[in-house]
């Protein structure tokens, strides 16, 4: 990707510009976001999306809040720094990303609480910033770690979108089709459209062909015929939270996705940075799944396209059994039949978890 | 369904009326068909669709197509029949029903062609009316052979419209639904928002509202999570070919749905009427598989939602093969654990098939 999803302009009175994703592939804008509750507003509507990107977001969201602040004292400010914090950490209730960047801010500022107010508000800005910068190391790491698992000539069935639009820039599910390619490997790839929001459709669509992959579009419910046919000979999806186990929380039609893979004995791969690990939860069955509108499925635009008043369920996320899972593709390697103690060595204490 | 979905109104000068099921539900409109070109465009576009209601629109329009007939001779008469024929069966090429109503709208021609033209084109009006009423009694055996499979209290997940919409006025799937409740069983269930054109959010809905059954409308992607939570006890759909062996066509999604239920231990029912069997095809490979235009998925209404050009999989249907149907209902009966011997004695003579 050439294109920088979200960026922070200017020093600590500039603000944040993120490509308004709602309103891709029709326009390429981005937007500014210039407090915390624009920023707030940015995520929960999906303006920015994906668990790397949402990160990034709130960190920079968190420097927002702070910038202004004329605490006296830097107990006064942390108290501050919390209500931010828990403020921007209620826009999305699932992925993990959100409370681990917002904590890494935190506590680059406790390490520094002797400092004056002026310095320590650019310590939460070097902080910010240094997350997103490692996101596009981290996201590079990924892709080849995971590119080793692509034959030449592959095809690759992907969910929702898990690209450069969902990071900082290079992207993690879709990481891995950038990495095979700059390694020389053909690959091309499905993209289920994933509704309700359509990131498939309108996201990963445009990122493939923006880098020359060829993508055919499908439904999501054509994925299982897809495999049935044997079109495809991978499934890479990302991540929104994982547990100690390697129950992996992402959009939903993930897990269902899982089971079809299995059925067809085509590999089923996630892709996602240690920071999505949530090593707190012992288990999938943890992680709080995130209810979105009813309007999401009910309406196009201004277009109703179902009875007035009808009852919807709208799960944003489903969870997805270690079990149904082939590898964990991170930047710290590819773990292979994910269990406790694999993800353990490899994600170490760095993953994030809101426990530690 | 107090309503008619399709209807022939007046005598041989009259005209077919149909729900134009594309407006549904912001709009509950029936559109006149008067020429066999009216009624082709009807069934293509899906303003009239369901296996069962396709044959019905297909019967009728051999009427509208033959009634003006100048034939001088039976022969002459019987050569533009079968260009009409030809013509309707080419709307949509894998719901047999259609085929097996034009054909015996033909055969109800060749058994009086002794007669006069004006009498010969009442004979096929006649057949084609009794294709419709037939299929009122049949889609009410269906409907109580199949409540017998549901317990007082039980939610079905149903895919796609195999309801009062999908046949004259009471439905195949749905039919299962409206009969337990018939039977003073509490039933309610998950409509399947079914993508592309939504016939579940815009159709099942509104069809299970109309008939107070409680209903809850989810994006297809859902359905594993869904069941993974235990909210079905049942999934219920409709078919559009049968091959002999029990392997189904049916709406794209139908299979992977299939998967899922075996996974879950959800038993897995097709509802349909022996006129949907194929018996001259031995399984579901041969069934041919519609593909429909890229802008069913690309588009909505005016709006664009992915990039333009992009390659798009637009199957309409999919194969379930028999190993994971539970049951299919007929108006024969209930086929346990259908096989080829099961499927003979209960169709026996009397289904579908290009070749019988």
């Amino acid at each position: 990707m050439a294109v920088e999803t979200i960026r922070w302009v200017g020093g600590l009175e500039g603000c944040v510009e993120l490509i308004d994703q709602t309103r891709l592939p029709g326009e390429f804008t981005y937007i500014r976001c210039e407090t915390p509750r624009e920023m707030w507003e940015a995520i929960r509507v999906l303006k920015v999306r994906g668990a790397p990107a949402i990160g990034i977001a709130g960190a920079m969201g968190l420097v927002l809040g702070m910038r202004h602040s004329q605490a006296q004292s830097f107990d006064e400010f942390a108290g501050e720094l919390l209500e931010v914090k828990d403020y921007l950490a209620g826009s999305r209730p699932t992925a993990v990303n959100l409370f681990w960047a917002l904590d890494r801010v935190e506590r680059a500022a406790r390490e520094q609480s002797g400092l004056p107010l002026p310095e320590l508000k650019l310590i939460l800005l070097e902080e910010a910033l240094r997350i997103a910068e490692e996101d596009r190391d981290i996201c590079r790491r990924i892709g080849r770690n995971g590119a080793e698992l692509l034959r030449d000539g592959d095809t690759v069935l992907t969910h929702c979108n898990a690209g450069g639009l969902a990071t900082a820039d290079y992207g993690t599910a879709l990481a891995v089709l950038f990495a095979a390619v700059e390694q020389g490997k053909r690959v091309s790839a499905y993209a289920d459209e994933t509704r309700p929001l359509l990131q498939g459709a309108r996201l990963t669509t445009w990122e493939l062909k923006q880098a020359g992959i060829p993508v055919t579009l499908i439904c999501d419910s054509a994925a299982a015929h897809v495999m049935c046919e044997g079109r495809v000979n991978a499934v890479i999806v990302g991540a929104d939270r994982i547990a100690a186990n390697g129950d992996t929380a992402n959009k939903i039609g993930t897990y269902g996705l899982s089971v079809l893979a299995r059925e067809h004995a085509v590999p089923f791969y996630v892709a996602a940075p240690v920071s999505t690990f949530d090593l707190s939860l012992d288990h999938g069955g943890q992680i709080p799944i995130e209810q979105r509108a009813p309007e999401e499925v009910t309406q196009w635009g201004d277009r109703v396209i179902a009875p007035e008043g009808i009852e919807v369920y709208n799960p944003a996320f489903d969870v997805t059994p270690a079990a149904n899972i082939t590898a964990i593709v991170t930047e710290n390697g590819v773990i292979h039949e994910p269990d406790v103690e694999k993800i353990a060595r490899v994600v170490g204490g760095t993953g994030a978890g809101r426990a530690g």
